[in-house]
């Protein structure tokens, strides 16, 4: 079995995202708003949406299972106020919901909150609680920089998150740390922003104590960690120098990485250094690099490529790394699946 | 011959603190800022501060001749104004351009600016000239981000980073890229900071084209290209998408990474992904990582033991690294040592 821990919707309709602009452009006139029922979408519309991108790829690639949220861009937590998020991550999670439920063999659930900047995380709990007791979400994407790329929020390990914490861990549901649309111009989204939160939110870890606080949380480091495992000795070293555990010790039991790394010697070096057991397949898909890479004819995103053909993985870690890992880490998806 | 092309004057005596604390404190009465002349340093306290420390690391190596810049943490280009930026700037560029002149066979000075945020670059030039014209400097660090990790600078492709450029361009001197001290509390400044001003400003550079209008403006992105050779598959499929030319056309020609990378299978993958005639051997000295790695009994940051190993040199790249692109990408060091 192969399960895919991070893919999005970004390819629904377009009338989800048309939706959104008349949200944007009322923003200020609360009574212009549009109303979320004005958005209708047929389960044929939605089963397109996936089939003729996602599920082709899925199958061309040989994965089973995808964990589906909804399109981390589109989140956009600066835009509006809570309200506005609020509105917006309901109709999202209801459609990745109603595409999880249309086609169950195939995609999970993941959900997104309804952060905002300066709002407590707390207004997040009624949407999380929803998205996991009556959508069935098997994960929650959370922003550690909800203002788009102006990191005006305390670090992850600040108790103004502990709310969140309290309630995954309540549910045993694992957080995926990651941000959205940049709106600084100095950070590119999937090429600097991206990267950057998965350095800075691992870095944070280092820094604090979150799992003495909750042992039992798991938190999800995207796009291969970062620049985490190629700086490896560079964390290993700021850790003992500021008289911090080892940071292996974060990973496999509270912090994974996925595999979303588009080269062969990037995944290579994940496999040598970061503990086969911390390590969650994934294409990001279709996500941040779509392309076809014009040297070997094949997707740079279809990181089972490079996975297979890793020499630092053993049949069995493969095999965790492929699906083993996920159900351990969303133990939600694995009771679903009865295993 | 072996240069270091990243040292930092860390070891400073703790005179040059007091003296920063000061200004510090009397920021906002500028009646009560000391005097640069308050600080006394003699010739003997200055090798003295070089000798015990990074001299014996640089005969440990064998590294003949660092570039040696003030310490990048405490440039602080956020504390104060234009005015107090400038005259630690220039403090501590004198101190570096004489620890140079006390050891010019291991020392080359690099040099510090003058920035501030939400100041014009522009008003760098005058110490930058200075800099290199009277005190010697074959290298220069331009922070991408004077705020602090407040990002609010536009990219280096803006047209207001262009005099500098021009200025560079002129004197044939390289810039490394290089933030500060981050008083984001998100950010970690060695463990997070750093390494997301590299990959920030390299996607910068892939979006932008800056080099049509510099061909021969040469930046050294610093600590291994932040997270970017690990990713490298992710920057060539984004610059697909982007249209933009494959991103390796820049290396080697405008754009060059250190070496400091803190583990074999760092440099092992920067060394497979990256041509060598775009690496400059570094090590941070004496810098974030000081450690030594219980594992191995050798420091952390001594990448020569990386480089001499890597099965991706070759004898004559491996002379390159060390030696050959630092000679041609300083040619003010060049020339100075007859080359």
């Amino acid at each position: 079995m192969i399960i895919d821990s991070h893919g999005h919707f970004t390819t629904a309709p377009p009338q989800l995202a048309a939706w959104r602009d008349r949200q944007l452009a009322a923003l200020g006139s609360p009574t212009e708003a549009p109303d979320p029922d004005e958005l209708v979408l047929s389960d044929d519309e939605l089963t397109e949406a996936v089939r003729q991108h996602q599920l082709c790829l899925m199958d061309e690639r040989g994965t089973d299972l995808m964990v589906f949220s909804p399109r981390a861009s589109f989140m956009a937590h600066h835009l509006g106020d809570f309200s506005a998020s609020a509105a917006w991550a309901r109709i999202c999670n209801d459609l990745v919901h109603r595409v999880a439920t249309l086609l169950p063999d195939r995609f999970a659930m993941g959900a997104m909150l309804p952060q905002s900047p300066g709002v407590d995380p707390v207004t997040c709990l009624p949407e999380l609680r929803r998205a996991v007791e009556q959508l069935g979400a098997v994960a929650v994407n959370l922003n550690p920089d909800p203002s788009g790329g102006r990191w005006t929020a305390p670090p992850l390990t600040d108790r103004s998150w502990y709310p969140l914490y309290e309630a995954l861990v309540e549910y045993d549901v694992p957080a995926m740390i990651h941000v959205s649309t940049s709106c600084n111009p100095a950070f590119h989204t999937t090429g600097a922003h991206y990267l950057n939160a998965d350095t800075t939110a691992f870095m944070q870890l280092v820094q604090g104590d979150l799992f003495a606080d909750f042992p039992t949380l798991r938190l999800i480091i995207p796009h291969g960690g970062g620049a985490v495992p190629y700086h490896w000795g560079r964390f290993r070293g700021l850790a003992q120098a500021l008289g911090r555990p080892d940071p292996a010790e974060l990973l496999g039991r509270n912090v994974y990485f996925d595999t979303c790394v588009y080269h062969r010697p990037g995944i290579d070096l994940l496999t040598e250094v970061v503990p086969a057991e911390a390590l969650l397949f994934a294409n990001e898909m279709i996500g941040a690099v779509r392309g076809i890479d014009p040297r070997t004819g094949h997707h740079y995103d279809d990181t089972r490529r490079y996975l297979d053909r890793t020499p630092h993985l053993t049949a069995p870690q493969r095999a965790a790394v492929y699906a083993g890992n996920a159900l351990r880490v969303h133990p939600r998806l694995a009771a679903r699946l009865g295993r």
